[in-house]
């Protein structure tokens, strides 16, 4: 009975707080509601809205539903049945893009907030968490000599790496065009994948490290000194060469802070789009440094006047050749039918280049386009192909 | 000219990126603007909208300003002057709370999405990323026999710490109710706070460890196995002896994990609201553990019928008096003075306890009410009195 009261007080005063505060938002509707049959209801309360519409990430690019009234003010939409998956939504309330005020669930891509929820099942399965045991996540600075600031990044390490005395191996993990340090591990699912490919062996266990590929910031927005300044794809220096030549300050970082292998056999890299792009370089840059490469829909060639004049860039056929020369576990390379024209048709040039070159190489091409799904798809499929003979 | 046709491709491939993905949301607007006389601008893209209004943590509690249209579709607010300080807002777009779209910067504090900005100055320059050394921020899981689980706890560990040797002395910071393991480093700026207060030589540096309190949750709603559960206040054992009962499972994990000084000199404990009733009862039930004791706004004495019979709260005198014996380097207690009258009582009966009882303790009373605002001031004022023989 004490506790009943207790609960009861707590009550009381949660709804002072409210007042007080603001904090505490009583949804009086479910939403999103995931039904055992994969559709999926949303709700939203707007009984002076005009015109209300959804988008989700299951839809096509630019599409929307309108949102049904029922009664005086609820709107309503139930999706067709939905594959398994992490999806993103927002609502368009009179005009105005709108988060969902029934879901607390947000995540930040690029300058858009949108809500999330999560379909069980299939591969969607890895992105949830399970009861397995849990790696840490951290945010650390590091100082970069070459950009001449301080940077932060995103690290994983895995299950049992803080109690014990081995070294791991490290996957550098690169980011799209407009992402930042905290791009894989929110829209990637990164924890949670790693998570539970490595509980249920499928993956050995390893550091990932998650940069940020924009030199001309120190962390992502908001979380350096610049301050609360709103993300943009805009930003200089993104793919002209010099992320690549200061890449060391990185790997210098990780491999004097952690425990890692410290040998080619150890370390892999992949990244996604502008991040593919990187990962192309860094390892034909950094020779004999990396023995698993993954491009994910990388962007490659996408300037017709051809690459920037950095060294870098330069003498791609003889550093690829090197590249052979030194050897190479694994080359991957996956991106979806639906891609931008521009990157499938850089990706095809790039692999025609590697056979031209006979470098083997493994391939897969996706459903789907330029997307945190297949992203998040290669993610899984790649990281249990890499570190297998260690 | 390469750069810039290259920006231009990368300019193209954003807009088309946008169609694919719809994470580019190009403001049209500016919106907040901060002018350096300390007003702030807010502005609204909202053509078919009836009703735009504004609520933010600078206003009073649950009150609101409409927005005024100004032509077909800007909605505008302009502010009254306002202090410095980290503040977070929302728009009401006929009648559905609705966070800014051209602000991609938002917190989640309980079940609410709220955006935020920051007007430098002041205090509130504590809370800014300053260009200051850095500390690293990770999120770990330990395990808690006592509560047959592994939970969720987030550690700041100073600059330096990961190159050097030494023990350091650890702050166990612990949320009010609603909130969880991300609560203080996300609406407390904790990182930012305990970066430049020990920047400024004004902090010993220091390990924060900041937990879950909700002993029925692994994590904070969404990083937990239960899912992207909706937050709520209503969470079972948050007061009832639970968390204070298992408390060594978290202290057991620092002092194995990090290099602590592992000393009752070495140890602090402080917490906000439900947090600070928690750090009371925390630092009479594990005697001669603490030499540092911190109550923010803290929710004693809630329940008129009295505590819930756990053998936490019993014997409340007796356990004072040995502290009392055993001895402390600080007790201290804040609190505003428009703070809900039951916490406030509560607070009042607990310093005449303590003085009846001939115990010290430093007492700051501020202006406003339970608020972030006070609490972020309260862990400024707090840090810089802690540690400071060691």
């Amino acid at each position: 009975m004490k506790k009943i009261a207790l609960c009861l007080i707590l009550a009381g005063l949660s709804i002072s707080l409210q007042g007080q505060q603001d904090i505490f938002q009583r949804a009086a509707i479910v939403s999103p509601e995931i039904n055992e049959d994969g559709t999926v209801i949303f709700r939203l309360m707007g009984p002076e809205a005009n015109e209300v519409s959804i988008s989700g990430s299951w839809m096509s690019a630019s599409s929307f539903q309108l949102m049904q009234k029922q009664g005086d003010s609820l709107w309503v939409h139930t999706t067709q049945v939905l594959e398994p998956g992490f999806y993103r939504y927002s609502f368009t309330i009179d005009g105005v893009r709108a988060i969902d005020p029934a879901n607390a669930h947000v995540i930040r891509d690029v300058a858009s907030i949108s809500n999330v929820f999560l379909l069980e099942g299939g591969r969607a399965d890895h992105y949830k968490v399970q009861d397995v045991p849990h790696g840490s996540v951290a945010y650390r600075w590091y100082d970069s000599p070459g950009n001449d600031k301080k940077r932060r990044l995103s690290v994983y390490t895995p299950p049992g790496y803080e109690g014990s005395t081995r070294d791991y191996p490290v996957l550098y993990l690169l980011h799209g065009i407009g992402g930042d340090e905290e791009a894989w591990l929110g829209s990637g699912r990164v924890a949670q994948i790693m998570d539970n490919l490595i509980g249920a062996g499928k993956a050995k266990p390893m550091i990932v490290v998650m940069p940020n590929g924009n030199v001309a910031q120190e962390a992502a927005p908001g979380k350096g000194s610049a301050g609360f300044v709103q993300p943009t794809f805009m930003l200089p220096n993104t793919m002209d060469g010099q992320f690549e030549q200061t890449f060391g300050d990185i790997m210098n970082f990780v491999e004097s802070n952690y425990r890692t292998l410290g040998t080619k056999e150890g370390r892999a890299i992949a990244g996604l789009s502008m991040g593919g792009h990187h990962t192309a370089y860094i390892s034909l840059n950094y020779p004999n440094t990396f023995n698993y490469i993954g491009l994910f829909s990388a962007a490659l060639n996408v300037n017709p006047e051809g690459l920037p004049d950095s060294p870098v860039y330069q003498g791609l056929e003889e550093k690829l050749i090197a590249q052979k020369g030194n050897g190479y576990a694994l080359y991957w390379i996956a991106i979806g039918e639906e891609d931008f024209p521009i990157l499938y048709q850089g990706v095809q040039q790039h692999r025609k280049l590697l056979d031209k070159l006979g470098m083997e190489h493994t391939y897969l091409e996706t459903a789907g386009g330029h997307t945190w799904a297949n992203w998040r798809r290669y993610l899984t499929e790649f990281v249990p192909l890499i570190f297998i003979n260690d």
